[in-house]
């Protein structure tokens, strides 16, 4: 691989002239810059980044620890992440901690040896506290506050609202929410809250039914909403707290020959791809995930250049209307 | 950040013995040893993996540069290359193309500039020759062959015999193929030549229809469907060449009130997550992207260290059977 040094010699100037062309820095004669251009283009010399992160102590890298890549809220989530980190040029490290606290610790300790930039925390276990020493920002994403990071969430409560306001709107008078895991606290579990004030306040009859950790860890909820439906058979709306959960609540209502929307009204949460692509479409609550993860790319450069960011940011949602309702 | 220095200076040895403690190299006793593992633990010593990776001219990522993170395929594809990358300590960067030559061109020298190990190019446009200079091992992912690559796809042709044989076994005697992108050679399209083999032999009537550039890259593939069922009214079996094609087939049929399986049955293809959450399931053709996944690894690995590794890798598909056919 051409070296810097490699250029100096082919073009005859010294290795700091060639250097201040590559920076950017300091006077070059535009003819001694198109040289250097041309000489680079024709050595195909590439810039060692290493030797930047160097001497700077931090690389061009944000690290992004996620508990599934494939839950569709975490891939729609790697994909923003990952458009926002190129428009300020820096690139995704991605770790799936498969919802492991010992792999979620590992790799925090791999994108602190590798010096990144920054970490976008989505996985639960381990406290940012412990990392606050090191001086590298980290954004908490829909994890609970933490003093040693930035915590970017949505509005979980008012989504839980929106829901049960909307299957209100819709002639429901008999709601249930499938939504969080049995003794584990979460700022999703606000969608419940939410739900729930709307329904006690209008004097609606409302459950909320949660899953255990086994169940949220496979992916398939089909024996937790079987049991939710055979214990509320009079249910005619259902909230769910992520579009995947709507979507396998459409495959067992089709098999217990239960109607969606004509019998049963159903909400989701997230805006993920598959609210488009299952049949009926899913209405569904719109999480901003475009601009939570231009915010946290954004922090985590503000951080670095030193300016004040905020602890904490809550960004509202919205009601996306398809067919299941 | 403590450094190899703090941790001399604090246990009052040299920092070439400290050195020797964390790379597990050389004689050190085992009074001295635990004295320094005290006090990495104590000071929080992070391993400087830059300076490592700077001595050896290459860092231990490897680039994955993709055309869609968030299209289904892509999206298991990165969750299996994590975890078989987890496994031999590479960590990847992840690159998404959006299927702009110019951003996965940007995206190689990024790579390079930063001392990948290796890349995984799913990424349709460049040529990899123009890196084969570089000695980065490169793994050419469903893309056609390339000398300077080491190139993997699964048996795309077996996958389209198989699909045919199914539909046919089936009962069906009029089998259309949603299929490939107009003007656009890709290894996929093989799947098109064992369908119509198959049919052909058989006596069975089929069509193959190629959808454009721009409804590819926008993954809504309703009014390409819509046309080929309407100019086919007769069709009673498909093939479509991703699960996230046959489930928009599913929101076609059913606004078309064709029932699935009832009058038209349904292959797709990739067994990826939304073959499982669609209703009714979708029978499609699995890619052993484990095992794809693995190889990629692991080949980039063995090259790295100078094994002989091979230019051309084909895997064998299989028939995973559910509700739409």
């Amino acid at each position: 691989m051409a070296t810097l040094k490699d250029i100096a010699k082919k073009t005859g100037v010294t290795a700091t002239t060639v250097s201040r062309v590559i920076n950017n820095r300091g006077y070059v004669s535009d003819k001694t810059r198109k040289k250097v251009y041309a000489a680079m283009k024709e050595m195909n010399y590439q810039p060692n980044e290493l030797a930047r992160a160097l001497s700077k102590q931090y690389t061009n890298t944000i690290g992004v620890i996620v508990p599934h890549i494939d839950h569709p809220f975490f891939t729609k989530l790697i994909s923003n992440l990952e458009a926002a980190a190129a428009a300020r040029k820096y690139k995704i490290i991605l770790c799936n901690s498969n919802e492991q606290p010992e792999k979620e610790a590992e790799y925090l300790d791999i994108c602190v040896s590798n010096r990144v930039a920054g970490i976008v925390l989505c996985s639960k276990y381990v406290n940012a506290e412990k990392f606050g020493a090191l001086n590298i920002p980290i954004v908490n994403f829909e994890r609970e506050d933490d003093a040693a990071a930035i915590t970017i969430q949505c509005d979980n409560y008012q989504g839980g609202r929106i829901a049960a306001e909307h299957l209100i709107a819709c002639g429901c008078k008999n709601l249930l929410h499938f939504g969080g895991v049995i003794g584990k606290e979460m700022p999703a579990d606000r969608r419940a809250n939410g739900f729930t004030d709307v329904c006690n306040t209008a004097g609606i009859k409302s459950r909320v039914v949660q899953c255990d950790e086994l169940i949220n860890a496979s992916m398939n909820y089909h024996s937790y909403i079987e049991q939710g439906i055979k214990e509320n058979l009079q249910v005619d709306g259902i909230f769910a707290s992520s579009d995947l959960i709507a979507a396998e609540i459409i495959q067992v209502c089709t098999a217990m020959d239960i109607q969606i929307p004509e019998r049963l009204k159903l909400v989701g949460f997230d805006d993920v791809l598959i609210s488009t692509i299952t049949t009926p479409t899913i209405t569904t609550i719109h999480q901003p995930m475009k601009e939570m993860s231009e915010m946290s790319i954004d922090y985590i450069h503000k951080s670095l250049m030193g300016e004040l960011v905020p602890n904490n940011i809550i960004l509202p949602v919205k009601l996306m209307k398809r067919n299941s309702t």
